[in-house]
């Protein structure tokens, strides 16, 4: 969850391409256009999508930039960015208000007129048939094309996107909403691109870890990374996770890769929860099948954020079968059978009612797992032995009770977040043992 | 949460602040520095979250910008980027790894040369000190700064920021760690921007919607919206909830303002939801307590999103008991005591399901309502008849059972959001007409 990372502290450390190698790659510059970009009231997610696909494909990605609504910014925008980048991708400002700027903009800044397209202007009067609306003369501007371009037809909204070759640079104009941007980006400007000039695919791979901070992780593997040459480790904190992102470049890449992420993986164990798209909940999703156990959940202060991530894993209703959100007192009694003496003596927050949950969880829910968590997310509510930000997480299976302390100093949400990560891994531990006692794999494999 | 937003369609209307008290505005620019963010490895959200604030401070925000770690790109960028502007913030780059090059880059845009600096290398130290961790030598390049800037004492992280003035313009230098960087902008720039021109704030007020389309809502006040002279409107549409931003200059902005938006509340009557800083989930709390009304909730499809987002409130412990996540359709019977006739004949994605799971978890959690949820999220698992983003809500109260169907073309976790987002805005409509039927207040106000 792109949000949940907001905090993120980024240490990179990219040991850099041959310089040779850098050259030679095509250079991609981003704009992306409107007024709510620029002052704050949206958040530019289109930059950073086009920006991973293009360097996922072996573009450099030079800057992003963003404008408002205004021709003559924009124009001026695309000037300058011309002159640093072979490729230019505009997002936004292609709709069928006043103050969709951008084909204005476009024209002024490469002296190109805008031609009404009969041929597309019935597109969009078609749009708005099947979507049986009645349609506003306004949608009419948007048939209107730069000299000599390329359009792209719209399929999910009604703007239509452009290609405009200039000299040996190319530019693309998209709209900004995120769904129609991205189906126009994969279907029309990556096969243009890949027909255009080969593109070297620059191999990658992201080495997941949960349970250890980003200078102990960087302590542990130093060495390891100063002796391969040629790759690129750029090490991403995440709140309660940190990835290292291997990338090689030059001949034999793929090889080079490959060995530095064993000898990584060997290092690092089950600190390795996963590799590239993994996530927490998918990976312990994976290890729930692979032992063929069940989970069923108790939550206290997260709310239901546990049971909601499990269930974000397509496929989860194979081993996830639900839980108890039990946020009063009265409920971790009576849902989940929690003995009163407990949350008198020692509270809802303490090991013995997080077992006590976990406990009832499994059984409630009837699963081989119960998973609960319990804590004080504040902002208000601490004490002085009880702060803000304590958590326990515990673990039920017929034969065993694990149970964990952690304190999080960190917003209302935040705490939320990272208590469903530590139960997470909390879990994934206990399925890696399960699975070794088995004689089962190499864990983080 | 930001990345539920990502599929946000904006609509901007904005009709202006007259052109003359536009070129009043000091006009600032935001440049990120960090190949993770040109890359597309991370998001950029400093820039939104700069420029909200110097939005509501009454600045101009031209233009934002990003460049990787690299001097030549960074020192381009401020060039280009103080010619156009006041006010320059940069964010990024200043830590203390070689790839941290903002300094220098600084220093080059500007011809400046660096200095070390004895006073700042010793509350580094301190820093470090406090955090009992042996401080890395290279930390210790944070204490160069440019010759003539005043230096921001780090207080969250280790590094710290830079306040440059170049003749006219003023430069802020600001660490890239989210946290630290608006701890600095909160505590130095905008004290030191205040001390240095009397900015103007820009009131504004935000009117929130939900149950109606933009372009619906649109029409519905479109007459009111251009009567109204010297206020800007900005239509911003989320998934299942539209915004009505307004903003208004000149003088007597304020009173403008609110015969706007008294006027737009009167037309659109418990459309909205609420104003500002609210939130469907905060609006259906404090209804519940206005009713003295608590609540109990049972999820499916959801799996804990509708738990997890009431209790992102806080003290949401004071109306909310809990709930039952019924993944499975044996938990739907066991915990919700669904009737097995209706799992079988009706299955538990129908209208008779919602019900009896609203009334089970009513029953279950000893609350005066409950609220449920069943659906399929998708991405497979759908049928002709019942297709993915087919999505059931239901509410019971002693007296009364309410169901509603509704179908969101959409990701599966976008359709988990778009269905906890109807299913509050379903309770929100159920606790108005409690109130009104009691004499209550004035829906929407």
């Amino acid at each position: 969850d792109v949000d949940r990372r907001i905090g993120d502290r980024v240490l990179h450390q990219d040991k850099g391409c041959p310089p040779g190698g850098r050259e030679m790659k095509p250079n991609c510059a981003i704009l992306a256009v409107g007024t709510e970009l620029t002052s704050g009231l949206s958040l530019n997610t289109n930059s950073a999508f086009i920006a991973q696909y293009l360097t996922r494909m072996g573009y450099e990605c030079g800057s992003f930039t963003g404008v408002p609504d205004d021709i003559n910014k924009i124009a001026i925008a695309v000037k300058w960015l011309l002159e640093g980048a072979d490729i230019l991708i505009i997002t936004g400002g292609l709709g069928p208000t006043v103050d969709d700027l951008t084909r204005e903009g476009l024209s002024k800044a490469l002296d190109k007129d805008l031609r009404f397209d009969p041929r597309l202007a019935k597109i969009i009067e078609k749009k708005f048939d099947q979507m049986c609306k009645p349609m506003p003369e306004s949608a009419l501007h948007q048939a209107n094309i730069l000299e000599g371009a390329i359009p792209i037809e719209p399929t999910l909204g009604t703007a239509p996107g452009m290609i405009v070759e200039v000299k040996d640079k190319i530019v693309f104009a998209l709209p900004g909403v995120p769904l129609e941007m991205k189906k126009m980006l994969e279907e029309n400007v990556i096969p243009f691109l890949k027909g255009k000039k080969p593109s070297r695919m620059v191999p990658t791979r992201t080495i997941k870890t949960c349970g250890i901070g980003e200078v102990f992780l960087e302590e542990k593997v130093k060495d390891i990374l100063v002796k391969h040459e040629g790759v690129a480790v750029t090490i991403l904190a995440h709140p309660e996770e940190v990835h290292l992102r291997l990338s090689a470049t030059g001949p034999r890449a793929e090889e080079k890769l490959t060995a530095i992420k064993d000898e990584l993986s060997a290092r690092l164990g089950n600190i390795i929860y996963g590799f590239d798209e993994d996530t927490l909940e998918s990976v312990v999703g994976e290890l729930l099948l692979k032992c063929g156990l069940r989970l069923g959940v108790a939550e206290s202060c997260t709310g239901g954020l546990l049971g909601d991530r499990i269930t974000n894993v397509p496929g989860s209703s194979r081993y996830f079968l639900g839980g108890i959100v039990a946020y009063s007192n009265e409920m971790k009694q009576r849902l989940l059978m929690v003995p009163e003496e407990i949350l008198q003596k020692q509270e809802a927050v303490s090991p013995e009612a997080s077992l006590a949950m976990s406990d009832g969880a499994r059984r409630v829910t009837g699963a081989d797992i119960g998973l609960s968590i319990t804590g004080i997310a504040g902002p208000t509510g601490g004490t002085v032995e009880k702060p803000v930000g304590l958590v326990f997480v515990a673990l039920s299976s017929e034969s065993k009770g694990v149970c964990k302390r952690f304190v999080f100093s960190d917003s209302r949400e935040m705490v939320k977040f990272r208590a469903s990560q530590l139960a997470f891994n909390t879990l994934r531990l206990f399925l890696l043992e399960e699975l070794e006692s088995k004689g089962g794999e190499t864990p983080g494999c």
